[in-house]
C-alpha cells in the first residue's frame, strides 16, 4: 500500500463474516518487505465459484488456468499472491501456479482444479516457487484474520483497502455478500491489475452464478476506466459457499433470483467505483452518463471514448467545462452520432444542446461543478434509447509521476 | 506559436518556389493577437486537388463542405483560419465558411467549390464573418510571402514551424513538392488540430493524386498520435499546378508514377513525423516498429495500441525498459497474437523472446538508448509478415500541465 492516500478513499465499511469463508494472510516475502502479501481463502464443501478475466491475449498463467477451472463449477480455496503477477514468466511461472494448487488441494484433501490462484505486481520474473511454497505453508495454519487485513494484502501500490457489502431477501431468508478489490494503484514498475473477490453464503448453481456475474460486469466492471489499459491478470471471481440456507438458485424463475442478482450488481458497482476512486493520481471521481443513443453498447463505447479521452480527462483536471473536448471524443467514437443533434452538459446544466452552444449558456454554476471531488459529464446523443453511465478519474501530474518518475 | 519550443524542433527546411503557388498571410484578428492568423494560397488554373479529412463524425463545416467539394477535383485557392476552429458551431459557422468562399471565389473570379477553407483554433465559437471578411480583403492585396510565413501564420500553439520538401524525376523532368503542416501543439483550451499542405508543380490527375494521397496517409498520417485523440478539423490537401510541364500523370502506369508516389509519400513521412515531434509535453521521439503480424493492418493495429497506450509512453518518459508494458499493450490491441511467440526489443536490443524474458539480457546499452531523444520500440509477433511502423511521442508532465493547468 502507497503512503498517499487518493483523495477520493473511502473508510472501509463494517462487512459482515461469511459463513463457510475463512480468510488467512502471510508473508511469502515475493518483494523485499515486511507486509503480509499472500492471501489464502478457504472455502466450504459445495462452493459455488464464477468468474470473469482479462481479455487482454498475453494473459498471465493464472488466468489461463483459472479462465480453464472456473468451468466445473466449484472453488475450495483462493490464494492471492502480491508483489508479482507472474505475467509474461512460460512455463517456469505456469509451474510455479501449478505447485501452489497442488500444495493447497494436499492441504485439503480437495480437487487441485477447485484452487483459484491470482496474483498481481512485477511482470515477466517467474514467481519464486521456494517462496511460494514456504508461503503456503505458513499461510494455511495463520489464525483467521479479517476482511480489511485481507484487502489490504492483496493490495500492491493502491492507497487505500477497497470493499463491499449487501444484502438481500432470497426465499425468505437474509443472504449476504461481502467483497474485496485491489486495483489502479500501479504495480510498480509495471501495470495495475485489477483483482476482484466476491464471496456470499447464497445457494446459487454455478452455471446461474457465471450469467450474473457476467451480466453484472458487463454493466461496472466493464465501464470503469483510469487510463484505457488492460491488465494481464484482471479477475473478478464470486464463490457462494449455500451456507445461507436458501433453496438454490439456479435461474431466473427461481425465488430470490432477481434480489440476489441486484445484490450482485450492487456490490459489483461499489467495487467498480473504488477501483475507480484509487486511479494513479486521481483528484476528481467522473460518471459519464450517456442517453439517446442507438443501443446501449454504443452508450458505452461512446462513454468509454469519452472516459479514456486524455484531453477530456486533463480538462476536468484543470476544472475546465471545455465540452468541446466531449464533441470531439463523440466524434472519434465509431458510434452513430449526429453533429447537429449532440447536447453536452456538466453537473446536470447544459452547455450545448442540439449541435451548438446555447446561447444562456452560464457556466459559473458548473464551474462550481468542476471545483468538487465528484463530476458529472452528461451526453444525449438524441438518435435513440440506448444509455450507459462509465466511470472514471481525471488524468493528473500525479499519474505521470506514478508511472514516469518512477523507475525500476 | 508558443515560447518553449520543443526538444525535437528541427530547423524549417529550404524550401524551393512551386509555379502556380503564391502565398500571403494577413491579420484577422481572430484572438486578441498580433500575429498573423489567415493564410491565402492561390493555385494557377487547372491546379489538380486531392484531401484527406478527419473521421470524427463531428467535423467541423470546413471539413464536410472540403470533403463535398474535393470530388471536383479542381482547386484556386486555399484559406486557412487560425485562433478558431469554427467547429460545432452549427449554421452560423457554415455560413461563415460559405462567406469566404464567396468572397475568394469572386476575387478570383473562379467557381466557389474550388475554394478550400480549414480553420483551427477553439471550438464553439463561430468564425466571426467581419473579421474574416475584413481578413480576406487585406489578405489578397497583401505581398506574396515565404513558406516559412505561411508555416508559422497556419500554427496555434505548435512550438516551431514544420515545413518537408522532396523531388522526383517524372517524365524526364525535375518536379517538386513543397509542403507545410501544423500539429498537435494544443490550441487551448481545445483540441490539438493537424492541418496538412502539399504543393507541386507535377501534372497529375485529380482522381490519381487522390489515390496516391490516400495510400500515403494511410501509411504516415495514419501512423501517428499523440494521445488518441482526433480532432473535429483534420486536414491534408494535396495540390498539383502542372507547372513543371511533365505528361500528365493519369495512373499508374504513367512515367513517373512510382517515382512520384515515392516522393509525395516521403513528404507526407517528414509532415507526419514533425507533428509528432511537436506533440504536447514530448521529450522524447518514438517509432513502434511491428514485424511478424498476420497482415499489415494488424501489424498497424498492435502498433497503435502501443503508441496510444499511457504506461507506455510514461515509461518512455521515464526512460524506463518496461517491456511488460508493451507485452500488456500488444494484448489489448484485439489483433492475433500469440503470447508464447512473442518478442519485445528497444533500440535493436531484444528484451524478451518467445514469450519469456532473455536470460542473458543486459539492460545497460537499452538504458543507454532510452536516454536519447529518438525510441525505437520493437514487437515481433511471430505469427505471420505484417509490419507497420507508428509514430508517437512520450507521454510528460508537459502533456498535463497544456491540457490540465490552463484554464480557459
Amino acid at each position: 500500500m502507497s503512503d498517499a492516500i487518493s483523495p477520493l478513499a473511502t473508510p472501509f465499511p463494517a462487512m459482515p463474516a461469511i459463513a463457510g469463508v475463512t480468510l488467512r494472510v502471510a508473508r511469502a516475502g515475493y518483494k523485499d518487505w515486511s507486509r503480509c502479501d499472500l492471501t489464502y481463502v478457504e472455502l466450504a464443501e459445495g462452493t459455488s465459484v464464477a468468474g470473469v478475466f482479462t481479455r487482454n491475449i498475453c494473459c498471465s498463467s493464472e488466468v489461463e488456468i483459472g479462465r480453464a477451472n472456473i468451468k466445473q463449477g466449484q472453488a475450495r480455496a483462493l490464494i492471492v499472491n502480491a508483489g508479482n503477477s507472474n505475467a509474461f514468466t512460460g512455463y517456469r511461472g505456469r509451474e510455479a501456479v501449478e505447485q501452489i494448487m497442488d500444495q493447497v488441494a494436499a492441504h485439503l484433501n480437495a480437487p487441485r482444479e477447485q484452487v483459484f490462484v491470482s496474483s498481481t505486481g512485477v511482470i515477466g520474473v517467474p514467481l519464486p516457487k521456494d517462496k511460494a511454497r514456504e508461503g503456503v505453508d505458513a499461510v494455511v495454519k495463520a489464525a483467521p484474520c479479517t476482511w480489511l487485513d485481507a484487502a489490504h494484502t492483496i493490495g500492491t501500490t493502491d492507497t487505500f483497502a477497497k470493499g463491499a457489502t449487501a444484502t438481500a431477501i432470497v426465499d425468505g431468508r437474509t443472504i449476504t455478500l461481502s467483497a474485496f478489490i485491489k486495483g489502479s494503484g500501479m504495480i510498480a514498475p509495471d501495470m495495475a491489475t485489477m483483482l476482484g473477490y466476491i464471496f456470499t453464503d447464497a445457494a446459487i448453481a454455478p452455471a446461474y452464478l457465471q450469467e450474473l456475474l457476467s451480466a453484472a460486469a458487463n454493466e461496472t466492471f466493464n465501464c470503469i476506466t483510469v487510463d484505457s489499459d488492460t491488465s494481464t491478470s484482471d479477475t473478478v471471481l464470486a464463490f457462494a459457499t449455500g451456507k445461507a440456507g436458501n433453496d438454490r438458485i439456479n435461474g431466473a424463475g427461481c425465488a430470490g433470483a432477481d434480489a440476489f442478482a441486484a445484490a450482485l450488481t450492487d456490490v459489483c458497482r461499489q467495487l467498480a467505483q473504488l477501483v475507480v476512486k484509487d486511479g494513479e493520481g486521481a483528484q476528481k471521481f467522473i460518471a459519464v452518463s450517456v442517453t439517446g443513443a442507438v443501443n446501449d453498447a454504443s452508450a458505452r463505447k461512446i462513454g468509454l471514448a469519452i472516459a479514456n479521452s486524455p484531453l477530456v480527462k486533463t480538462a476536468i483536471a484543470g476544472e475546465d467545462a471545455n465540452w468541446g473536448r466531449v464533441v470531439m471524443a463523440v466524434g472519434k467514437a465509431g458510434e452513430p452520432a449526429n453533429r447537429d443533434l449532440l447536447s453536452i452538459g456538466f453537473g446536470g446544466i447544459w452547455a450545448a444542446k442540439d449541435g451548438q452552444p446555447l446561447a444562456d449558456y452560464d457556466e459559473a454554476p458548473v464551474a462550481a461543478h468542476l471545483r468538487g471531488r465528484e463530476i458529472s459529464i452528461e451526453v444525449d446523443i438524441g438518435l435513440g434509447q440506448g444509455r450507459a453511465t462509465v466511470w472514471t478519474c481525471d488524468l493528473t501530474h500525479g499519474y505521470i509521476s506514478i508511472n514516469a518518475d518512477y523507475r525500476s
